[in-house]
């Protein structure tokens, strides 16, 4: 075990089994199984944490420490619950440090961006208490009379009440941002949480879950955080009979998890391999800016990312030059040394990123840059000629590569876009406006970016993807809709009423 | 084959195996299945129609008719998809007399209720159309600099596009009005549909077809009617992969369904126990009216059909003296004479209310009027001193029965109304506005009507089921949403756009 | 009188007098004042109407049916209200020959001009009747939990209330339209209305009042045509106690009449100097078609008419060349022949035209088109080289007479743009997404059109001007709302209120 | 000059002329009017304090700062207006003992209900942020294909942006409460504000000003406060053409001042003569205890005050004995005693109420309690038996004086509450449900509150009287929207757009 963790010994740490514990019905627990999972540093490629892999007894031990909870909270008025959300927004920064060491050590996420994601995840916290005051105080006042042959006698109060308990699976690049953008709507919505964090990221999970604790302000039993081996109980935790609700981001595990869970609504979001349209009248510096930042941003680990170049072949030896030049100043290395280019999560990711290069190396893609790699460490690396043939066409790396095509026009561009199979986000760059919202109408993505990078935030704006890229639309009112449903009451009267 | 049909001889009948064609791609198809499926007249107990039993290959053609047509459909302006549809309503409306027919022989509905179900029909077609211009043509225009530390440089183009292919699951107790609800819907928002009418409502359904036929505005393959064997090809309609949406109404088998379609919106309504609690101040006039409106209207074969009274025991009698007094007066017979009470829809679901009638006896309920029964025809039956303990406090029998409890108190009633597992609908009656709004809080069902009986109409109102009732909220506008998906521009720029 | 107006003989016209009758109280009225108002028709410049100058006594009498058939009508379910407003849309198409050839000869509009203005009325009129079914059926429901320190005990429904009588004063350029566009929100929302028609258009309003009173389907009174001398009786129409909201639309009167009519809504649209900014990336032949469209429509005598063109330098000769031979293919003539160009209004507005020209005549404008004028027909007339100090940059011609200005750059146009007077709406012309938001950004009018013409249209977007050009927005949805006002309803409760 | 406003020297206190300066531009701006105004201390009848008499110059000046100001502020991003916003909240919880110290010796107000008023209007501050970031960054996404005969070739964005400078004018019943109800939504819209504080309540409006200056977050100019001889000044500063919005909460003059603004936004509310409805089924206990909270609160000096009691003669005698047990428990005497009933605002207040007391007394109503006053202080005054004859029964005393009327039947209680001048809120007791609908439906005021006490609160509500009592709605997000106008922008394309 790396020395960097000794910070975080404390109730959360269980020193006999040197594993983390889960947060269940307000209670720090080791778990009965006597079982670990292990977490590996990606940076150094050792063993950095262990969490406990709990039980199905633990489990549901959870779902009831939600069920009883959530009877408590969803009398508590909105205010109330705005106050108590806020509150954890203050202890999340006061602990944005030690969260963002576990980041640095978990996901070798540069220091700076980790502190960026602790922040952010405390702004959208209070962002989402705020907007939850407002959208769960104010429904629907329906008279009957809108329809045909329908006197004014029934008046329907429509309210959102809250599911009950929401399942949240966030993913291993954002594990406290992405749990916080599900576990807050959930709780100003009412309900109770179970949060499955992620393997690589568990241990800031369960700090995240320690500032819910600090906070003091909520029933024992609202929030739990329960580490598992996915493989084992996974399916469990999803299909389980007291969940109400699916909040999953990640991969192609969500396409499996949507047959499991039945009735219950769920929001998904399972990656994107979202292209950079670039017309020839774009600005190409602009665009050139964007993609290095679109894909190279925490070594293209993101949904977001840019991970096609489609660039209209005139002005493709002109872009590729900008490219070129901003990618050869990215640099390389360690997280701690706030480098743009970090280790991947993983040797298994590092070793599928390889596989896809040597793909379209074997096919006859011009490299740019040399393939270099280290460890999990791998060098940005940035592809021309790429063809639809070579898998790095079609498949998200994860990794700090980027291929880029020349089409012949932008319909060729979009043809390839909408081939996708998860169609997250795209962006295109140009200046002229017709074209910019044709290019837009056409391509069947979540969002378009026009003249900018893909981008999740801010966060109060929809977020969604297409086909097998998810389903429902997240951002802070569309999950907070998701996270309730309708109820109805109506008042039928034996005479008309007419306000007058 | 009885004479009534040969009223509907036309280009939807096969002549050569007597049975009704299937529209699919636009044009009237018999099925190389050469299987057919046979419908029996639920008064007369014998044969009286015939739908083919279409072949997988000729569903795969629906959906690939579905998906051509979808793309021009969607390209259609709204005031244009608008008049499509109010086009189609005229048409149902020149009908009306040839659909009452088979919705009387199909599913014996008393005529006049049979013709009101076609002219609600049309009604909701049109209100659905000027509906879905309003909702479709008006997205979200945001600024991102509602969030903390985001300059006003991205604006936010918010749209709700269509989802494709909508799999429209109606019920045989409302085989026109409740395939409109969908349809209608679907077709405004841009998409296509594929119609499986069930079996008792088939014919009504093919000639619900007939109108979107006749109508001769939407492309060729937008919208289709495809009778199957349930049991042979239901699930390959859910999961086929060119299935994005379902929405369907019926009974247990969708929540089997929902484990089968995958990552798609889903809008369901399973059925209801609906539960009308009588509080001991109520109007009992006023009370008495609604029970038996809301346990009988069609035989007590409504989701939304008064399922259980419970009645505080000191106005028990009273209560009771005047429901006895209704029942007494409801006529029992044949559809085409307008009885009140008509025989139910199969001897299967006979056979299932006499069950739980027998149950009852055996188990001690008090039977204010006779049980009798002449093939599916039974006549009202009101059962007192209900217990828990009797499987009819629980299970729905979609017949002419109404059991009756006695409880201490409200609390009392409320606790036995959120033990129901299918809780679509309940009611309240009180003359007290705090009791009435407590009540209402207390009772967890989409919807609960305070002094009037469980009713999905008018077709504006939200209308949803809680637990194994359902997903989703329909009424038109929810319809709408559901059958959208949002999609976003985000316009980048440069500088920070503030209008001034 | 010219002989065309014998086919409008009938209950409206009083022989007698040869002056068309009042509709007032659901009775076509002779006023007792023995005056008359006299129409001249502008092509031919001799009387052609005649209409009656109402007394205040009739005037009184005209609000007080008003109010007693808003008691009435306000308890009208919102169906049958839009069901009223569908028959007299449908009388109305059915009158479109006879309600065209009044405009034709009151002003000049020419013929297909005038069918249009009818049939677009109908179609407004169903839109409207449409929307308020919505917005009118759907309140708000709010509790009061969201503010600090509040229990849940408090219920607020709120819903939108008529504000009683409406005075409706369209202008003489859209008298039919114009007229709808204010009668057809107030009668939806539950209003009574009267209506003073412009002196020219004063009998294609009375003909529209006869498709309200053909309808026969409104309380007697709910609807009233009153004509009078505006200088007598003007004042007397918008300051009565009984009139409860002002929607005008027409020229600077409008600012005084803001001053006299007291704490009651109102809702103005006083003319506009809309600036058209022709960037030098702009596609100039777009701009030029709009240009021509913009300016030349009924001969410039509309709100939205493009008044000033302000166009960069550097393309400012080549967007000339095509306005110009664009001008030159303009037909001139009477609005029987459906010409281009028409004659203005009246004698007076020719002579102010002309005033605005001869003004830039002598200080130097060069004139594109030759300066011709035969009575009230004014030949389209383009002058370039406008510049600040001539009138007719900042005065609005109303009349087919368009000025050029040249400038350095868009900030200058701008600066130009945002000193006029009437800012109801500008346009401006270029590709570039980026400028074309500035700009919009920039110009403050109530709308900025992109690429396109001034136009109110289509009828639901919302319409408004800024500083002297008017107060409220317009367009359906906004126009509804201005027409209505918040009644709440508070439930309070003894204890807290949460639905589950 | 009494010793207690010796804490409040400082920049603001203008030694030389004993009086406080007002805030013009940033700056303590001693006028050259060399005039001051007295405020009278209502409990000890001696002058308090002293403020300035601003001239027109001075006037002038503000206004000048506004528009400059404003300039600035409506393009600071939204979040920074709102962090702005909080800013000054926490600063005026810090000089909440100041402020509220102000408020006992200006207007007499209990000092625990002092420091209430300054805690809300913080809370108001606040929520007024955040609810101003969400509304003012959303708008609509319009497409021209709604409606008829329109292709999908234009897109409308709709904005909402601020009218420029905003007029406040508080009363003195709330002085910093009703002050911050006006600027703050002002502020966050991207207004500037020039305040006119009332006489009485100056001070505690100059110290708010103070909040405003320490914050040190705005632009200079942006909020002003400037106390000026309203008599002199009052209608300068309305009419001023520099003033875009007028926000005036007061009496009659009102009524004038909307005859003089021309053609500018003006929400104003003007009192209410709040009837209370009590049935002859009504919980008479919660009825008494809300009459008396609702009746004399701050001595009856609030508009949402209950102003006379209609009861159904059947239960007026038990209604009356449990009313007159609460106001015999009322304490009275000095507001730093924190008694119930302090001295009335002035003498020629109390002489007005005196009025019509006497008034009543002759024309023969029955006192409950013996009538008392020494100088501004009344003891609390029940009357019972008071007849539409008396001035009682249709002014509003502002006092501690409440009138009883009994009815026959709630028909003729609603009649009279219909006839009320000043209509701003009513109230019903009753239990059943369908009565309390119809007479909430039955009551023209602007709110009616069942089973409750009228009230202004929750500031999320809307608020808004009818007939003389004011024009527009104000609550938080209605205050927003009456302080913004809408802005579009249309998109107008070369080929329809169709998002898939």
């Amino acid at each position: 075990m790396s020395s960097s963790n000794k910070v975080f010994f404390g109730e959360l740490f269980d020193a006999a089994s040197g594993s983390y514990k889960s947060y269940i019905n307000g209670q720090w627990l080791r778990s009965c199984s006597n079982k670990v999972v292990t977490i590996t540093n990606p940076a150094t490629r050792k063993e950095e944490f262990k969490v406990q892999a709990c039980t199905r007894e633990e489990i549901d031990a959870a779902y009831e420490g939600c069920t009883e909870a959530q009877k408590i909270w969803r009398q508590v008025p909105l205010w109330k619950r705005a106050e108590a959300l806020r509150k954890v927004a203050s202890v999340l920064r006061e602990q944005r440090d030690t969260i963002a060491e576990c980041l640095v050590n978990e996901i070798a996420k540069a220091r700076k961006d980790s502190l960026s994601e602790v922040d952010r995840s405390a702004d959208l916290i209070e962002y989402c208490a705020e907007e939850g005051i407002r959208l769960l105080s104010k429904g629907d006042f329906l008279t009957s009379d809108a329809f045909k042959g329908t006197d004014r006698t029934k008046l329907c109060l429509s309210s959102r009440v809250p599911l009950g308990n929401v399942l949240c699976i966030p993913p291993f690049n954002y594990p406290v941002n992405l749990a916080v953008s599900k576990i807050a709507p959930a709780l100003i919505s009412g309900n109770a949480v179970l949060v499955k964090p992620p393997t690589q990221g568990a241990v800031s999970g369960l700090h995240l879950a320690q500032c819910f604790d600090k906070a003091g302000v909520f029933p024992k039993g609202l929030v739990n955080f329960v580490t598992v081996r996915a493989s084992e109980n996974g399916d469990y935790l999803a299909e389980h009979p007291s969940n109400n609700c699916l909040s999953f981001t990640g991969g192609d595990v969500g396409l499996s998890l949507a047959k499991k869970v039945g009735m219950i609504p769920i929001q998904m979001e399972l990656g994107g391999k979202d292209a950079c349209i670039v017309c020839s009248d774009a600005d190409l510096d602009l665009a050139a800016k964007h993609i290095i930042k679109g894909g190279f941003s925490y070594s293209g680990q993101r949904c977001t990312a840019v991970k096609v170049v489609l660039v209209e072949g005139e002005v493709a030896d002109q872009l590729i030059e900008k490219v070129l030049g901003g990618v050869n100043k990215l640099t390389v290395g360690m997280p701690d040394d706030n480098c743009n280019i970090t280790p991947v999560i993983s040797e298994t990711s590092a070793n599928f990123i390889e596989k896809l290069v040597m793909d379209a190396k074997e096919k006859g893609a011009k490299f740019l840059t040399e393939y270099r790699r280290e460890g999990n460490l791998i060098w940005p690396c940035l592809l021309d000629h790429v063809r639809p043939d070579m898998d790095i066409a079609w498949e998200e790396p994860f990794g700090p590569v980027l291929p880029i095509m020349r089409v012949s026009n932008t319909d060729q561009a979009v043809e390839h876009a909408n081939k996708n199979r998860v169609a997250l986000q795209s962006c295109v760059f140009t200046k002229d406006i017709e074209k910019a919202i044709k290019i837009s109408d056409s391509v069947q993505s979540g969002t378009v970016q026009i003249n900018g990078a893909p981008a999740r935030g801010p966060d109060h704006f929809p977020f969604q993807g297409f086909r097998d890229s998810g389903i429902g639309s997240q951002g802070i009112a569309n999950s907070i809709g998701m996270m309730t449903k309708t109820k109805t009451t109506v008042i039928n009267l034996n005479s008309p009423s007419f306000t007058v």
